[in-house]
């Protein structure tokens, strides 16, 4: 059988991150590759404990029939006080969407919005999933500069109308992969410069909770006065990845669009998960997030740390104040591409930053993940890495 | 902001299935309209033993981590031996998938295998979501004559060279919406024309477990040769449909493009879901089976006892073997779409079989589904449901 695979699939390969990931996950190598939370941070005793009673106290309907597209009343109801406290944003039920992860949003909105050739612009370098879901629906992302403030909005708006683009993607706090964070005047801008144009924009917030040090800044969302910025908050990094529960925010023609698309595919999302997550977020949030965040700040300090202590002095990097990265890129002309397999062989893995461009390039740019490994990998790995790169 | 809806969405409405399953629910209604399994015969007793000792048994990793694309090692363990033990398929791991539900895998044969203006061939009627699915491809659905065998074979030869057709989509096991059951000879013969040439098939197997009377007929998948079969089954009418859990079994070049579909949507399955299925596929699968296939057959009974007793004697039908509907029409010129409405407000509700032919049409048709409601509701409701269709 010769298969004659669709035009939106034949030349995609799979994600770098997946592919990775399945091949560490039995390994013996410390990973700064992934974006996967701290294992033992994850709150197995709590929801554990939820999961006690959960039948007993919901019924069988609720944790085992069928479920609405849309979410399950219980959660949704979590939701809407969730994102008015942690986000600032005040969402009535007909604006939102109950998602089976992040990922499921970004997919909704290409296949809502992309047709064939049409644009999406992204902050250049982007979450690198992103891209690949961009392709499926055989659009093109195209890069927009970024500095320390957030995007170059003179950048923006050319690029909006050069390609009449029909959406803009960003990752504005703690952006996968730079770890940087838009103002809020940047944000407003955005906002402006977008709506004027008739341009979407794709929100996606994941890791804003997850903040050391420095004011929260509001989500682009709340500057939000047309109707067009869809947003997305996930449970993946702040519960746990496995409950794949998020939540999209947008106007209800909007949402209309996307219950269609997820009656089209997983028709509802798995109701124990919904529970577990309506119950966490209720209980469990809050002291949660106060246990693990110091956790996290300190893996960041060790990782900034040991950059400082083992790596060339020509590695240009920010100290995040939030999230899960650091990023960097060194100011020779290094291949770091090249060297990926070289450093895996010694047992550390991180991410070539070349993946996060849309147009690639960049191979002198890395992304490494100080969320999943312990003190003592890091301090070993980044020493590896570093020793690494020193020889070139 | 003015929504420009791409052009694969723009026209497509919401599943008639799932607004009336969304009205229906809080509501006073006696439903024949939708596929749900009977609440009462849902295992929750078993599903709440195995939650509670989940997390202690399979450890926060397994329980709370991101997980592989492809499934969990345990859940596909457990699949293997299921589909071989209840299909009669010998599947290999590269071979296999796990999906949050059936749908998605006609999601995924769509999205690998559809370009805009592809036809698909489906059996005429056939399950309504796969229609919404193919528009929300472009494609377009072509419907294959049936007869009491199966396919007719020489309508398919004509429609798969008439339309170079990329895949077809059959449920050959207690179809849905017919009920109907296609000999093994009529599944070899398919398989053999669609491989001559060089067409795929998407068998949807969802109830061929819930079987009443009549010998198991071997899966179309049993027959292939040639590669050109992806097979699935769903665990939403067997065990709970809220688990969102179902296999995909095709090739592994196939799998492959179904994995990198996956990971540009929901990026694993929710794995307290897929703990749960693989703990239930071994412990308590098929003691569930015995239990339920009874109660099914009893409804199925009552509600072919009531048909005779309340409708007119102008409705043609068969008495499905298995799974959960009954299917007829009307030997003179009814509308029963006209008649919905007035039906809902009576208190009980079907669905026109309009929603299930690709081309429309076909108003004097009915699927009645006997699974959801008690035998008291399908006398009282199939009785007013005859009484209001006496009258015209």
């Amino acid at each position: 059988m010769e298969y004659k695979i669709s035009d939106r699939l034949k030349n995609v390969q799979g994600s770098a991150i997946r592919e990775i990931f399945d091949l560490l996950k039995k390994g013996d190598i410390i990973s700064f590759a992934g974006g996967m939370p701290s294992t033992p941070t994850l709150p197995s005793k709590q929801i554990d404990e939820i999961l006690q009673s959960l039948v007993s106290k919901h019924g069988v309907i609720e944790c085992l029939q069928y479920e609405s597209t849309q979410g399950k009343a219980a959660l949704m109801e979590q939701l809407k006080k969730f994102l008015l406290e942690y986000k600032g944003i005040n969402a009535e039920t007909q604006e939102m969407i109950v998602l089976s992860g992040g990922q499921q949003g970004i997919e909704f909105m290409c296949k809502t919005f992309v047709n064939k050739g049409d644009v999406v612009l992204v902050e250049n370098p982007t979450y690198l999933s992103t891209l690949q879901i961009i392709e499926t629906y055989e659009g093109k992302a195209v890069g927009v500069d970024s500095n320390n403030e957030g995007l170059d909005l003179a950048d923006l708006e050319k690029k909006i109308t050069e390609h009449k683009a029909k959406f803009l993607y960003v990752v504005p706090t703690f952006c996968n992969p730079t770890g940087g964070t838009y103002s809020p005047e940047n944000r407003q801008k955005i906002v402006e410069i977008t709506a004027k144009h008739g341009v979407m924009i794709l929100e996606d917030d994941p890791y804003s909770e997850i903040r050391f040090e420095g004011a929260a800044v509001p989500s682009v969302k709340c500057f939000d006065k047309t109707g067009n910025v869809v947003y997305l908050a996930s449970f993946s990094k702040i519960i746990a990845p496995s409950l794949r529960i998020a939540v999209a925010v947008a106007n209800p023609a909007v949402i209309g669009r996307f219950i269609i698309a997820k009656q089209s595919t997983d028709v509802c999302c798995a109701s124990i998960s919904q529970l577990v997550a309506a119950e966490f977020i209720k209980n469990g949030l809050s002291e949660h997030l106060k246990n693990i965040i110091p956790i996290y700040k300190e893996k960041r300090d060790k990782m900034i740390e040991c950059i400082e202590k083992y790596f060339p002095k020509s590695f240009v990097y920010q100290v995040p104040q939030g999230g899960m990265f650091v990023w960097g890129y060194f100011n020779d002309n290094r291949d770091l591409l090249a060297i990926f397999k070289e450093v895996v062989d010694l047992g550390v893995a991180f991410l070539p930053g070349v993946h996060f461009y849309p147009a690639g390039g960049n191979k002198n740019t890395m992304r490494l993940n100080f969320s999943n490994a312990t003190l003592e990998q890091i301090e070993k790995g980044i020493g590896i890495l570093g020793g690494h790169l020193l020889q070139y």
